[in-house]
């Protein structure tokens, strides 16, 4: 007979436990760094006693792990699950603007997560950095196939190199965790700004408009 | 009577030395983080004996200080340099391509203490920060102007938010420093696609060509 979902569940209370020690292990993580990450520090913020984190997490360098993976994981998912949701007919152009904005919005949600990936990834030992690689090649694999698609209509502009193209363009959404905060600009307008600047560098400006 | 350049000049064996240890602490702060950067492994990199350190430094922060100061300095050296040497009748639009391809080659060169700076901005004391603060408002200012300065010409797309365009822009170049690989692609591939993007999203492609 199954469990009620109460007790396993996402929803149960080891999970949302669960997610109260990685969420301040992505708050510690990224303002202190993988040398200074202690886990009484975030088993305070989880407001737990730290011996209970070894319930869910072997190890000081499993959750750090959890932490710098499952970020991006969950963005790949969002992205991923976005682009699913468009109809066909949707231009390949379009579909780059449309994940901009599913990237944009949800790295600043998770910010901590975001950031604590983008500030340790050179500072985890090499152990902790290979799931976070492979996550994070195959998010870029997502964006590798949508400038495919962009350029096989032939309406990019010519001597456009794709793959720098592609690496300058995730950087600009990449580094907004670091700049953006709510009171200085409404997320809605850098948004736009992006998805204004895709449309003319990738040649559909004045052609699509949501 | 003034001392012999050798001695107390820029190129002076203590300026020397002092250089020295300045590389060695932007390579290992940039790997390790605040929390992880040794002086010891600092001097071993240096080749020195860590106490010769001191004879520079006053501490382990005033050192990390420097380093995390000195490359936004530079680089608005460097970009302010480059600026003031272009001809007057040099387009808003084209000051623009030609200060990010100044912003990209040297945070490139000078890459420990780009990525030194950026991983570690929100992990350092906030006495640390507050220099390296202040030299990234003195070099956004120049970024500023130069954006406010193509805006008056007019030939600016409509509705572009001026500020979000420059913050995902210097976030482009910014990020640079966390993919770029000499083997990965030619520098120069990198620096003609921002410029192109650039000359496309401020409205000025296909009329400057350098």
């Amino acid at each position: 007979m199954a469990q009620p979902a109460a007790t396993v569940g996402p929803d149960s209370k080891s999970a949302r436990t669960r997610k109260r020690i990685l969420d301040a292990a992505a708050y510690i993580l990224s303002r202190k760094g993988y040398a200074g990450t202690r886990l009484t520090e975030v088993a305070d913020l989880a407001d737990l006693q730290a011996p209970a984190i070894y319930y869910h997490f072997p190890s000081r360098d499993d959750l750090i792990e959890e932490v710098m993976w499952s970020g991006i994981a969950d963005m790949r998912d969002h992205v991923a699950a976005t682009l699913a949701a468009l109809p066909e007919e949707t231009s390949p152009i379009e579909r780059i603007a449309i994940a901009a904005e599913a990237h944009l919005r949800h790295e600043l949600q998770i910010s901590d997560y975001t950031t604590a990936a983008i500030r340790n990834a050179a500072q985890v030992p090499a152990k902790i950095r290979t799931r976070q690689l492979d996550e994070e090649i195959a998010y870029g694999a997502i964006w590798k196939k949508l400038f495919e698609e962009a350029a096989e209509t032939g309406s990019l502009p010519d001597h456009l190199d794709l793959s720098s193209a592609r690496m300058l363009l995730l950087g600009a959404l990449n580094w907004a965790s670091e700049w953006w905060t709510p009171d200085v600009r409404p997320l809605d307008t850098v948004v736009q700004t992006a998805q204004s600047m895709i449309r003319r560098i990738l040649g559909d400006e004045g052609v699509q408009e949501i």
